[in-house]
């Protein structure tokens, strides 16, 4: 019979047992489990609801089954539905009677709040010091190739020349958002719980200050109903890991597109591509592929979460035991993504030459002309428009822009002098794109001195 | 070096290998992997592009295979990333070079393509069978109290007295929808996919009809590009399983409801309910909420898939691995509700005297004092309007609709008389409801005739 | 007061108003809401619930409604909440007394029910008619450029050589699923809920089976509870919408590669594109990318419509007014692209030379490579690796796989012969994949020929 | 011709203009269109990219704009595609070359960057305000009833005696995270786009950092094709939002079960609920079952935005047009919440009595017996088999927890003294639970103080 079971009268089917059991997913969270038990029994203890020495056996006897849990030695039973009735219950097989108090003032509704919000933070924390790395293995690869030039897409179409270090740089931006909003998040992850109780707190004179302190929360839970009912930290979180693998998927977009063998700017390393089973000639960007994929699968954990929540009435409803599920499974997505890209990115090659000779489309620096005419006093709209003329000019006759003489430019410019010939470098494009933010060479290269200080390397 | 591994010059990177595995959930295909690699080989022997004497040689070990799986003797490694690879590098072990001809004029794009549409189709059946034991469960149910009687609901407000087998018999529409839309979908799955290559088809001489046959497909694929690209069936499949699981879940909010001691409708057995690790009298209805959250992880599957597939260029791309997490955490979640809910919904309790007592609440029959007065001549919204005032006055005095005299009751109601005061017994209103689809206890009867000959019991 | 305010003591207050009602979206039911209601009066005057006199007057008066409105006539007022309101109001005021006998034996909930359902049959013909279109469009460009030969791809990268027309074709195949889905989805459309009145039925002698003969529905529903509280149909509807949009999303990024100016391989025509407010050379695959884009309002629109159903206890609920925000945005935008995608695919124009050359890549002939070594006897699996290891030398040579000379290649393939140096020609390539399915040219040909009879043109 | 137009030979089609314009939905920008046109303009002439009098005449003109705008004088076509463009239009309209050179060193794509920032930044600032006044009306109410008593749930059963001010103050706990999140997300949108132009920035050179003064922003934008390219902002928004819905939505799934005739806790006001077509005796919750639906339009917005942005290559796509749809629709949907909650909080009537007769429930005080038993010294889980085992006593012979004597507790509590039989009074049930965060009359008197005090009323 189960821990709660004084009252029943039949046990759980098996099929029930199944379908409702957690431990094949929540046994992750033994540490953190084990970790608030004790700062739990401890206060318990210095509250006189227990007494010491009790405290100190259920203390040493959890670390026993820490120590057993990590060794394998471990026997995990879905008859005892999830880690916290695998843990107390172990703990009452070892030390009977004192055992049986660990419970005191605790409900599974306020423990498992408690274990979740631990094993985040510490996740968290891991995350962002991941996305740091990702950071610091774009920044790197650009530095790497500080000068080098490539056609910077909109529509997919050729837009402007920039530097391919200016394309990197805007993951880094986006990274940093993603850790600036898991930061945020970890400050609501880090409230205490415990002491909530099932719904309404407690009748014993518990010390929730104390384990806040104990467990370095920076302050405890204000209201047990909500405590016990709130999966907002997980939504926040998934959310905020949804947006850093929609990241990912761009960039790996970019990635794929770059390895085509129409675009062939960069080639990935081959411990980071497969083959096909029948095609002999193939090398596929398969982890960039699998990233779009694998975004899916965090948006879908997304969702999951919040319909589970949606329109649930107060408080805690065994819906939203399917939470960790959706959690587990998107942050063990994020973590793999972030330990293959990093060494993914610093030992990608550039085909810079092929690069550099997509950034020779004439047509990359029409902006320029236009631009040109500006400085010269044609108001923009109509600078737009004589340009634009050119350019449709230019397909008409097969040309491409840099292939007109002067007099075939005035047709459509009449304000075009020699100098305007002399527009389409992209390189010099690229200089003269000296604004705060802009992919001139002077500020790419001011980005990247900030982005190696604040990155610290 | 893996299979394909020719023009590599480096391993698999290890973290990538696990990043792109896919041995761990897709071995549950070895089944039908084996299945198709033996009508395959056996067609290569007919079109005399292998030995007759391989093809068995084959088919015989690859039963050895599963043998040795199926016993749990078969060792499995990330390195060979997937159940295909698996099982042709076994062969391989086995026979040398006359394994090593198994993949002739295949490629994991259609292999994996057959692979799960025999599985799916499988899964359907299985499904639909399912879906009949729950419908069953709902009828005999029903059944067993043909005459209960309860109050309706919209807006989760008392609205009629219906009966509860009528409430019931909803649920068993809504699940004949869902065998509905499996069969459907079904046929979509059943069409035979193999011989379409990696892309473009085969430069061997194979025989495509062959194999369907062989397999029990209605058709095969007429295109290539389209065959290795498509997931189509599963999305429409998981969207089946989504209404499924939706239906599920309207089902636990009304047991749920039900369950409450503000309702107390009825009883779940101990067996398909848990306690409370704190609170000594709990009996929750633990089953019927986690089918509530677990509807959100079917929901969440849906969006996975759904998302992994827009904007993917043909054909196939590596994203649509992901495709089989999703699948099959929807089918496995659906399977388990199919298994647990029949039992359940078998063992209930009614609580008749409860629900005839709240059946009671006579403004329940309120529309049958208007639609009397529809009788009786007068326009349907003027009648709607004098029961409104007198529910109104009623309020206002404290008393229930059927403790005013008639004198009150003429107020209101110019043309009421005695018999109108006699219309507040719930038996006689739902006997009134004698139409196709009603409520009326002869056209309930009809209707679980019906079901029990549909249903075959 | 509103027409149901007889028990109400207070007006709505205007922001609940505004937050509850429907007239601003639902008004475009009006023709079937109307047709409905004359069906209805029709029913209950042979049924002898209202006068013949009435039910012509109500008739006569419903169609002057309806020219009303269509001539922009009419005027709404969200104190009316619905179209159903704003038409049984409307009659009230000409016919007095007589019009207020519209209602008799209905519910708004069962008279929703019928004219979406009526909406929606309707709807459903018209997006197949405008599938069939959009596969005419495409089999027509197919066939103008049934030999034109470009590179297929998975992974994005080279696989093999492949038909334009066969690509095009993939995409008329995933159309014709549509198509089907779409009939499914219909086939449970076309159930006639009227007289399920607000949950139970009715308490007047109706014949249901009347109005659904009159109004074309293959039968009535069986269960009135049901079919005020069933959205399934329309959820199937989104999710086959859903699935139609995405493979909109997979042809439209197609496009959109091959519109780049690494690619090539297309033109679009300039009605269907735009430009840039800055850049005077782009020319922008909009529509494209709008489609993309959309793909993911129509996911949105799926996503909103299972989450409102979920958990929600039977009958109606008011969440379900929803719905048809969900389903008329979803039907508009797929509408849209029905619109804007036909004439898109017929004008657009290929630059085969560009694909002819990209196709000329001789990497895409490895597999034919290895087949040949099939065709000579050598196992599948070594075939693939001599082909590889081919590759591979190639790659370190910077050769091309057709720049070897026959003793280079006989390093890796021993078996080669002369006739090996012959087989990277694309049209010889496609020319050998004459199987079912397959880009090989008969087959091609015959595919359209099937296509061109099937959709009659 | 669109002014783009100068490359292009043909007119946009019409029905790519439907399909491609966003007029209809983000003309509601125009304003800070206007504000950002007029720091681009000032900012331009004090650069010397244009005349000092050129920059004022665009503004004095743009000030002319807005009125025609908010006085309705000013026509919309979809020719001229988005507010953009038709500000520029009319401006060109109204002064000729001068007007020309309004977009000098912009582009759409940061343009609109920087509009939507600006809205959305304006927008938070409201939601913010209207999230307070729903906390206030929270806290009244709360206030008003400040000793309510009621059971609390878990599992919809009942759990506990709470106060009804604690339940509610849950919801106040909830609402100010949501606040906390808009905040954050706020500090994210509050970023200066402008200058980054279509990809690259510009040749012209242009003062960002003085743009940012003038508008208010923190600072600017790093990295021009991040700034473009980036909705991380919209995402994160709506994802607060959805988080936001999904407490109302549970909100409003309390208020619904005690509206029911079965719980009958509480009473909405006439003015918050309609009635039913058919049923004359209906009062609906249709707000709360509203926002319940509501909920699910806004994730399907976030849906859409996620998959919008999924897979994405740099820099800017049309696809992204798409998410005004989205955040405009999340945005009209949490506002309309926002008016309607605070009235509809602050007039309902609790029935305290009914509540209190709910709470009397004894076995809502079995925890308190347990708890009792710790007290004596009785390790926890032993405590709660035997009160438990008590439970099962009482079930099986009919009685309540509070009917047995001392002699039957004693069966299963040997502990049990007479003080035992008088726990069993909810309101000194509540009254001992004065911890940190509990129900007890003491510290949810703290929390209200706080709340005041906190929102300033």
């Amino acid at each position: 019979m189960a821990l709660w079971g004084g009252r029943f009268s039949s046990e759980t089917r098996n099929e029930v047992a199944q379908y409702s059991e957690s431990i094949s997913f929540d046994r992750r969270l033994y540490h953190f489990d084990i970790v608030g038990s004790k700062a739990h029994v401890t206060m318990l203890a210095t509250q006189k609801i227990i007494p010491a020495a009790t405290a100190e056996a259920i203390c040493s006897e959890l670390d026993k089954i820490e120590q057993r849990i990590e060794s394998g030695d471990f026997k995990y039973d879905i008859a005892l539905e999830d880690i916290h009735m695998h843990i107390e219950s172990a703990l009452i097989d070892a030390l009977g009677a004192e055992g049986a108090r660990v419970h005191s003032a605790r409900s599974r509704n306020d423990q498992i709040a408690l274990d979740i919000r631990l094993y985040l933070r510490d996740e968290v924390d891991k995350l962002i010091g991941g996305i740091r790395d990702f950071q610091r293995a774009l920044v790197a690869q650009s530095h790497a190739n500080k000068t080098a030039v490539m056609p910077g897409f909109t529509h997919l179409q050729h837009a402007q020349a920039v530097l391919f270090a200016h394309h990197m740089l805007a993951y880094v931006e986006m990274l940093d958002r993603d850790a600036e909003r898991l930061a945020d998040c970890r400050r609501r992850i880090n409230v205490m719980p415990l002491g909530s109780g099932a719904i309404a707190g407690s009748t014993l004179p518990i010390d929730r200050e104390a384990v806040a302190r104990e467990l370095k929360f920076s302050r405890v839970s204000r209201n047990s109903m909500d405590a016990v009912a709130d999966r907002d930290f997980a939504i926040e979180l998934v959310s905020a890991l949804a947006i850093f693998a929609m990241h990912s998927s761009r960039l790996s977009e970019d990635l794929i597109l770059w390895c085509s063998q129409e675009f062939d700017f960069i080639e990935l390393d081959d411990a980071f591509c497969t083959g096909s089973s029948l095609m002999p000639q193939k090398k596929n960007p398969d982890v960039c592929e699998l990233t779009r994929g694998k975004t899916a699968r965090v948006y879908g954990a997304l969702t999951a979460l919040l319909t589970m929540c949606k329109g649930l009435p107060l408080t805690y409803n065994r819906d939203l035991q399917e939470d960790k599920v959706a959690i587990f499974d998107a942050l063990d997505t994020v973590k793999m993504i972030l330990q293959v890209y990093p060494p993914m990115i610093e030992t990608m090659k550039l085909k810079k030459d092929h690069m550099l000779a997509a950034a020779g489309d004439p047509s990359l620096m029409a902006t320029d002309l236009a631009e040109k005419l500006v400085e010269l006093g044609v108001p923009f709209r109509t600078a737009h428009h004589r340009v634009g003329a050119l350019v449709k000019y230019c397909r008409e006759q097969g040309k491409a822009l840099n292939e007109v003489s002067l007099e075939e430019m005035k047709i459509s410019i009449p304000e075009a002098t020699l100098e305007f010939l002399a527009l389409f470098d992209p390189i010099e494009s690229i200089a003269k794109r000296d604004i705060v933010g802009g992919t001139g060479f002077e500020q790419v290269s001011k980005q990247l001195d900030f982005w190696k200080k604040t990155l610290d390397f």
